[in-house]
């Protein structure tokens, strides 16, 4: 493909408009998006008028006038479209670490006398950590991971919960939501899933899949900001039943007639806790209009072209200099690739100094995110075109690119 | 008192110099800063570089250049002195809610055989609820609820942990905190504080007091913005055994190895739980600036001047008017005042209208929280003088303020 194909492809893309939404820095290509979302103007205009108007001059009053009570709900209303959820299944709030909890120990009780959760090795750390944290406070808990050809056998009658991200943050590879739900349920098991990376960048179909609980991260595709709330869906036929071990006030029923008693709010709304965070729900919930009156099929249509362009790009530039490190047919793929290199970290330095940001993933891996609404087909020729620059140039080769410092 | 004394005693207050710190709507006199401090003018400077400099232009490198990563560790050193703890035994994080049921689940690992956790009947509810929440995760725990009378007899051997707020929020009763941790010792249990209404008004005396754990509210009087993360104390002495439930990859010693066993931080560290909310902390960060250089002797000292200013102008103008719903002895009084009246919700909204903010809890309780850093005692005197002329002018029977909307 060439450069001027790639420019026509961006010419007809019909997410070509929301590119203009966000605050991209010149002569930087971004390709992180699956760490951390880019700025939406709307969201840095949007917290001026929060902290300045709202807290500023209208103070304690704005709980009201501004609805900044509703605002977990009403960020949660804006995510269910883009993962297949009912508007009233979803709220935004806490982290993404903490709602796992909320979930899986909510799920253990669900299913009494079983005490089986089932997960992958080399899932996102954090959704094993929160597995280790629940089984250290039950005691009778056990942790059953199983490579992912394994996890039909894993799944047997023992089996309280399933717990699988469905794009693997490393990889990219994705899980068949619909059949792996399907599975747990034929033992009667729950299925929680992780959008962290696919929530804004695949068109997720939680209730078309019937997955009964889900997490995921507000900061990614959601393009909420640094460390943004996170939101979580609990089915709707699981509400009747499902309690959060995390009974703060904000998920009592009543919680300013400050009763001594627990009582849960309706439906999702119980899995609130504390006082909502309204700095960082102002800022998710602006930036979520971003995907007003977008076509998640589009966004994932997009997603796939961005990676396969890349991998292309690459193996047409660079044959046999990577391994790659995600699946190759996209649809098995999230919106990401993963190249391998003995010298990922100096590559990834070198890269960045040629304005081109990625991440680093120890021990090897090179991570490349594209998220539709802001990356473009010429972005992504580019970005080939000086990783290419890169390695033909032995840039990485600079000592200073080897300094390892920091700690994303 | 008349109100030129008032003023000179604003012009020979050492913390005179705060109140310039903050941005304060021109006409309002604002007492409920124990419910949303006000802005800090570096807050809203913070907020405005963080969103677009370090969000937008320097994006997913700010984690490393701005020090994102370290913002719970820095913005909990600074919350240290305020409270009497080490800047080692203090993070930021979360929700005060999310914190408790950390602490809470924590402190019962720390005690095994004690099942008994003790509180007070008519402490936030939120704290209440979490016990409710820990109760039901872990099934065989007793909340033991007593006054603060039968205290001393309800803290037996068979108590794990003794859970009380400082300062109680709708009687700003200030509870012992040496004597009562040191019954709590006495019986073998540890003592939680919730320091929600203290932290920034109180000098605080954690480790003087012998005190184990403690969490409390970043948006009253520290000022970190509605919403804004909470904060946790852990005791040195406890750090090496304790261990939180919510064993988040940010509360892992080695995050960004993603391995995936999880192996606690070292000390507070390892209470973390999520990714960091960087919008909330970086505003709490900054917020917490005004309290550098300022003694907490002084606070505590003008709080309690504040309200027997205000209590002492109540009984002068307004004999009989109001039940005292508060302790009269300032010393036995957190920085706020408490007033009952039958018809306390239509007069705290004509109050309101008259340009005094402060808040109504039900049934029949009116409100006035004094932070000292940035009301005075002119402020003091001017809302007395104006709930002077609601009473008498009856400006409360206006039917517009017996509307309820609303929730806070």
């Amino acid at each position: 493909m060439t450069r001027e194909e790639c420019a026509a492809l961006d010419a007809s893309d019909p997410l070509c408009d929301r590119r203009a939404l966000f605050e991209l820095p010149p002569g930087i290509i971004y390709l992180d998006g699956n760490s951390l979302g880019a700025l939406p103007r709307a969201t840095r205009e949007r917290l001026a008028t929060t902290v300045a108007r709202e807290w500023g001059e209208d103070l304690i009053r704005s709980w009201n006038t501004a609805r900044w009570m509703d605002l977990p709900a009403r960020a949660g209303a804006k995510i269910a479209p883009l993962i297949g959820a009912g508007p009233h299944e979803v709220i935004a709030a806490d982290s993404t670490s903490v709602n796992l909890f909320k979930l899986v120990a909510g799920a253990l009780a669900l299913r009494p006398g079983r005490r089986v959760i089932v997960s992958e090795p080399g899932n996102f750390p954090t959704d094993l950590y929160i597995l280790e944290g629940v089984k250290g406070f039950l005691g009778d808990v056990e942790v059953r991971l199983a490579e992912p050809d394994r996890l039909h056998e894993a799944l047997d009658e023992s089996v309280a919960l399933l717990l699988l991200t469905q794009v693997h943050y490393k990889s990219g590879r994705i899980h068949d939501m619909a059949a792996l739900t399907a599975r747990a349920h034929a033992v009667g098991a729950l299925a929680l899933w992780d959008l962290s990376h696919s929530a804004g960048a695949l068109a997720v179909e939680l209730n078309a899949c019937d997955a009964d609980l889900a997490v995921g991260c507000g900061y990614k595709y959601l393009n909420g900001g640094p460390g943004a709330p996170a939101f979580l869906f609990v089915a709707e036929r699981l509400q009747w039943e499902f309690r959060s071990p995390l009974t703060g006030w904000m998920g009592h029923a009543r919680p300013f007639e400050f009763v001594d008693e627990y009582a849960p709010a309706p439906g999702v709304l119980q899995t609130l806790c504390g006082t909502p965070a309204v700095l960082g729900l102002s800022a998710l919930d602006a930036a979520l209009d971003a995907f007003e009156g977008v076509s998640m099929a589009d966004v994932r249509e997009k997603s796939r072209r961005l990676g396969d362009l890349f991998l292309s790009e690459i193996e047409r530039r660079l044959p046999g200099q990577f391994d790659i490190a995600c699946p190759r047919d996209s649809h098995l793929r999230g919106s990401q690739v993963s190249l391998r290199h003995a010298q990922g970290y100096p590559i990834m330095q070198a890269l960045i100094e040629q304005g081109v940001i990625g991440d680093f993933r120890a021990p090897d891996i090179l991570r490349f995110g594209f998220a539709p609404l802001y990356v473009s087909h010429v972005d992504v020729w580019d970005a080939a075109e000086r990783l290419q620059r890169v390695i033909q140039e032995e840039l990485w080769r600079d000592p200073r690119h080897h300094i390892v410092a920091g700690v994303t």
